[in-house]
């Protein structure tokens, strides 16, 4: 194979590979990971399963893939941030329930037994309570107005965002999941007019 | 059959579908609704497949009794109750895991397509922002100290108990969960010492 034909097959098999995790976001957000098959992945890329695991050797390193493709597309939210932004991240996950949905089943699925996400959860959580503690120091300083910590306060944080996309997700008409973080902030800090 | 026989029969059938619900709740811990068979619920209570037929026709059947039980067992909040019947309750969840781990496993699924329990988890949630809605009025009346009206602030409420269950059951060597949501109510209330 030429140099500029081994390019050319390079970026086939990644733009695949992207079309295949793509295709893998969909069908858990459908079934959860353990229902999801990896023929149902492959159907929906036209390929034959055999054709997948080419990409793919094993469902569980596609669902690796997967959840670095969330972790790069989807802010896990950083030191520097300020709430604002976390604000603005609510806002832009009401934009999108499929992307919300898929990480909503993967996070209920990951506290089963043996759950391939499960170190992924657990690992990422301990992160994103590390910086959400970062994020109300540096708004509020040693202590939020009304006396907590900045680290007793981060789990709270995380913990409303996660359990508002459930009641958003099963109920979208009734729960204003942006509306209702920003009421959590305002709990935090200033009252409500 | 006899009076006295039917009645042991009875009795003996529903022993028998107490103990197929408590396999269940543990298979469904184990592995979700979706991950869960029929034939390992059947094993872990000495039946075949077929005798498991018997008291529950399909596996959608078992898990509305799975899910009728969980209501009779757990205490859905009342619009009677007080916060610190809810934080009793977040005590008491803490000493049991695999019910926890069990309502957990099955709130990630429902979001996903077609679920059988979504229905049951939508109407549930409207349920519980409604007491807890009754519950904050009770305690606070129409404006919360911080200024929040109750019905905004019961569906924080409910997030900050779901979203806690998950981080504590994904590491609970870091997370306090009772403490953790006793610092939420004091967001809500009084300042902290």
């Amino acid at each position: 194979m030429s140099y500029g034909d081994a390019m050319k097959a390079r970026v086939r098999g990644e733009e695949r590979r992207a079309e295949i995790i793509g295709a893998a976001l969909e069908v858990i957000a459908e079934r959860g990971y353990r229902g999801a098959s990896l023929s149902a992945v492959a159907e929906r890329v036209g390929l034959t399963q055999q054709g997948l695991l080419h990409h793919f050797p094993t469902k569980d390193a596609l669902l690796v893939a997967v959840l670095q493709e969330r972790d790069r597309w989807d802010a896990v939210p950083d030191p520097r941030w300020r709430t604002d932004l976390l604000v603005s991240l609510v806002e832009y996950n009401a934009m999108r329930p499929a992307i919300v949905q898929t990480f909503s089943a993967l996070l209920g699925e990951s506290v089963t037994e043996g759950h391939p996400a499960r170190a992924y959860f657990t690992e990422r959580y301990a992160g994103v309570r590390a910086s959400m503690t970062a994020v109300l120091r540096a708004e509020y300083g040693e202590r939020l107005p009304n006396g907590l910590t900045p680290e007793r306060t981060a789990p709270l944080l995380v913990a409303v965002m996660d359990g508002l996309q459930y009641q958003w997700l099963l109920d979208p008409e009734s729960v204003d999941m942006p509306g209702a973080f920003r009421d959590f902030l305002h709990l935090l800090g200033e009252p409500v007019d």
